[in-house]
């Protein structure tokens, strides 16, 4: 039986200002950091050991494994940085308020572009100084792997062939692995592995900064999963991502 | 022409106690912190990009490291863990004081201890608790490759091998990198490069924190190499590591 531990970020500074984030790189709260601590010392406490870790490319994933390997003192475990694990991009909802949103277009389309499985918000422009077009840690990738908005089912679609060819032989050579990144990078591992439908996935929310385990079989399928720590905070913290969208 | 970039740890709580540290796993001071921050505002100032960092297993090298990449920015930067660039294993030496040693036996004794080229200081016994022969992070590494006591030249004989496999085809292939290590494991880089001998390398100090550039031709081999930043200010914080000895 093999242990998967998926960790979203801590609180950055866009979930507190209630702003749509993607791929701008916004750090943490003092509030993250303290969630990512804490995380760290639940997998300390519980004996989790770590042959590799994952994270995105972006730094409140960063800093948030740079946390929780610093509290479990194993600075030195192996990190892979990929942008197959970044956040859902939001196009041109990219730095707006969520609430706003709401006001302006009313719930029902801002939960649409949240939460619908298949329509993308409106794409960015290119030339938008919002764009990741010309951000170096991308100038390896041709321009049209840098997406200008994604729905969910964008990302799950690029999020799995990291799975598949990256972190799946990883974990059945033997290698324990965790993997801090995002609310939408995890929800497409979720509902890969836990072959969810896609009208469902959209109500599965991921709270900051628990540790999410998953228990799976030889041949990867999961046999359970369960957050570390206190079960009901992780409740409320899942469900508090699930109002955000409201006005 | 190649850049290298080379930086010596900030400085840790045992070289503000003036305590051999070897492969003792200490931390950052607050001025440590501070001089590995100031290393990446150099080098973003300075305009500087990194391909792939490499640091040691030690966490006085990894958190330079962190701070530095987060100075400019380039938290996702790879980076690479390994043992080879720990610092000098100082054996029975592990943990006591410089000054005391010298008081107890002699200046001589300790400079000899410190800089001698090929005698190692007294070696640990394998069960001694300050022994790292059941320490997780080596757990795949043969036991004796696991120094109980290492002069300059044993620390060479393990730095240069990883340069040639690693570090040196990395470079040549194009990727500009930065290493985060410790004070002789920098002084086997640089002897190497520069082809110092065996009698002299043991005067070359390496200052803390301070961002050492190497520039290399086709060849590798050095055209000239500069402390970045304050140039009298590293020939100072040199200068102070020379004196660490004295009782």
């Amino acid at each position: 039986m093999y242990k998967l531990v998926l960790i979203r970020h801590g609180e950055s500074t866009w979930n507190l200002e209630n702003r749509f984030t993607g791929w701008t790189d916004v750090d943490l709260t003092s509030t993250g950091i303290e969630q990512a601590k804490t995380a760290g010392q639940l997998l300390k406490a519980e004996g989790y050991e770590f042959d590799v870790a994952y994270t995105s490319v972006l730094k409140r994933a960063i800093r948030t494994l740079w946390h929780v390997l610093d509290e479990m003192d194993r600075t030195w475990v192996p990190v892979v940085h990929h942008w197959r694990l970044n956040e859902r991009h939001y196009g041109g909802l990219q730095g707006l308020n969520k609430a706003d949103m709401a006001k302006q277009y009313g719930e029902a389309q801002v939960l649409q572009w949240r939460r619908s499985y298949d329509v993308p918000p409106p794409a960015l422009e290119a030339s938008d100084p919002r764009s990741e077009r010309s951000d170096v840690r991308y100038a390896k990738l041709q321009p049209e792997q840098i997406p200008l908005t994604e729905c969910l089912k964008d990302t799950v679609e690029r999020v799995i062939p990291f799975w598949n060819e990256s972190m799946a032989p990883a974990i059945k050579s033997g290698k324990r692995i965790v993997v801090t990144a995002h609310g939408n990078s995890i929800r497409a591992l979720v509902k890969y592995l836990d072959n969810i439908a896609d009208d469902e996935i959209v109500g599965v929310n991921i709270p900051n900064g628990i540790p999410l385990v998953y228990e799976l079989d030889e041949n990867l399928k999961p046999i359970r999963h369960y957050y570390l720590g206190d079960a009901q905070a992780a409740a409320k913290a899942a469900s508090a991502v699930a109002s955000q969208g409201k006005a």
